[in-house]
């Protein structure tokens, strides 16, 4: 998976690709500069009065119901309608889903109108979405995600044409029949506002410059950013400057 | 007072309490970061249509009017009254009151709509609150804290039933009946933005754990934060290192 | 340049002018922490409720479209002419022009409606406004400054009675009759975001304490920056790390 990994960021570095955020007020800066350090070229724009025509000129489109209001779930569906018709990739993250009845039906009415191409989430947001009982704890995962679970998710990849990443301590992408587990990554991630939604970043990143979007390129972006997490730990073992070493390692990686 | 922040610290990190925070875009991220730091789960969520059932799930709320809109100020007073009602810690930074109408009079407005636990602020925020011709310089105080004016701080403390704690060169925690005079805390904590807001979010935590939330849980909150302020200053004395030495400090209090 | 530099530093941390800034979302902290770092005092406000008022104690006005919306365009124009009123001067950073029409005719309303001082931008972005062909990507620049193109620079610069500085490989500030080239600075500068809108909050602030605001304030604002990129970068050049350098070098420039 590494030659893929390093096929990706090849490409993103030579390509700069425009990844088109809609984004949570938390992660804005955060986002924008985990994009910029893996050479891609970030614009964060929420207005409907522009967003079909932002989503027009970007490689990919990235949703994110972090800080939601209303009329940013509109912009979100403009805007995935308009990444649909122009056939570039959508990826969604739905922070907190799970928490609030407006966070989980937002999620289900942005899925009912945009063709997703990556939904990633933590365990209970993703399950949530599929299971009444599921609750989260805010924006952090009240679970993890166990083997039962997955073939609930498998099923549920399939039916939506969605693949479908889960990050915890073993990160779980599937698209229904093709499942990958990734064991890279570090809890001092969790310690860091806004790097699960860094990834969902990421991934959109990734999915913009494959040849094809599957399971194995959104894999490979979760492989990726869980082994920079490991890095940069080894550099920064507390968050302040884990996130500093974090930026660099993204920017740097492999370091020669 | 040492004893009482290990006892509260050790507690944070055991429960890992949801800290829901209404607060200013500038800080989002830096409050987060802070909340993850010592141990807290924070959520950022401020639509009217979740406000509700986000406080109903958390065990603090912290209010901050940093970059205030009339629909915030709805939600704030929503939450407020959910956290009442839930009987759960409410904690409010006054950001910016006494440099315009909209602050100071929204300030008022949900102090009368809301029970408030602690309000935390600079001089003339608070000051300017009870006094019409105190003026704030933007979000930077204008004044420091005179002896004359403790006894008006006092007085309010007990006619509102609310512990107000006031950031400075020494910082000063009342209830009108116990005061708590804070020699902590370093003038660098003022040239990096959100270190204000931050402490409003820790005392908030403090407050979420506790088992009675009195004068001296906020004071101890107040003492930790500037403890934690000068032993980073001693590791990075220019504020870009700084706030990382910071950010790694409170997650590594005390140092072994 | 460099007395004139220090001539205005010195006046910036004795003053600690405030500086009003309506900014994006992305990069409200990063400003505030850039703005702090040279001594300024910076305060974010957008609700038209307050605007005129927050402007109306201010030292300058920075309007930054990033991330717009129409409540916040009619909010600048508010604060625009408060400032105009008050005769401070108002920066103009027109993020993403020739991205999207709104974009583009957001800051052509503003710029009817407000006497703007400095308009500082990107080679697109600036040019995007007077040659429709021009387009922009995203929020980064599609092109480099041409000499071809400064002659339409200077004309407009003369007509709109606005010293406009456009950052680049070489950074090009006229007013028409003075041209300034200013050949600090680092590629690394657009690896981190936020950073070109952080040197329109220090233009504003160089134009804050200038006794006269003109080509040559606007000018050494970014030779300033420019050079903290140069020292900065020499600590640090990987992204994350080179922010903090950034932050602490704005601080301690020139270090001793």
């Amino acid at each position: 998976m590494n030659d893929l990994i390093l096929a990706h960021l090849e490409k993103i570095r030579q390509q700069a690709p425009l990844i088109h955020n809609i984004t949570n007020f938390v992660v804005m800066g955060s986002s924008a500069n985990i994009l910029l350090a893996i050479g891609a070229s970030p614009v964060m724009a929420h207005c409907e009065d522009e967003i079909a025509e932002m989503t027009g000129i970007a490689s990919a489109l990235v949703l994110n119901i972090g800080t939601l209001q209303p009329s940013w779930i509109k912009s979100m569906i403009i805007a995935g309608k308009a990444a649909n018709k122009k056939g570039i990739p959508v990826i969604l993250d739905p922070v907190g889903a799970g928490a609030t009845w407006l966070r989980t039906s937002s999620v289900h009415r942005i899925m009912d109108e945009v063709r997703v191409s990556v939904l990633r989430g933590n365990a209970s947001e993703v399950l949530s979405l599929f299971q009444d009982d599921i609750k989260t704890k805010g924006v952090d995962s009240s679970i993890g995600l166990s083997e039962e679970a997955k073939p609930i998710i498998r099923q549920k990849a399939k039916e939506l044409d969605t693949i479908i990443g889960i990050s915890g301590e073993v990160d779980f992408i599937t698209d229904g029949n093709n499942d990958y587990n990734i064991r890279h990554g570090h809890p001092i991630m969790t310690k860091v506002t806004g790097l699960g939604c860094g990834l969902s970043a990421v991934v959109g990143t990734f999915c913009a410059v494959a040849d094809t979007v599957n399971a194995e390129t959104a894999a490979s972006a979760f492989s990726f950013y869980g082994q920079v997490g490991q890095i940069a730990e080894k550099q920064a073992s507390l968050p302040g400057s884990f996130y500093t070493a974090f930026i660099d390692t993204l920017a740097d990686f492999p370091k020669e």
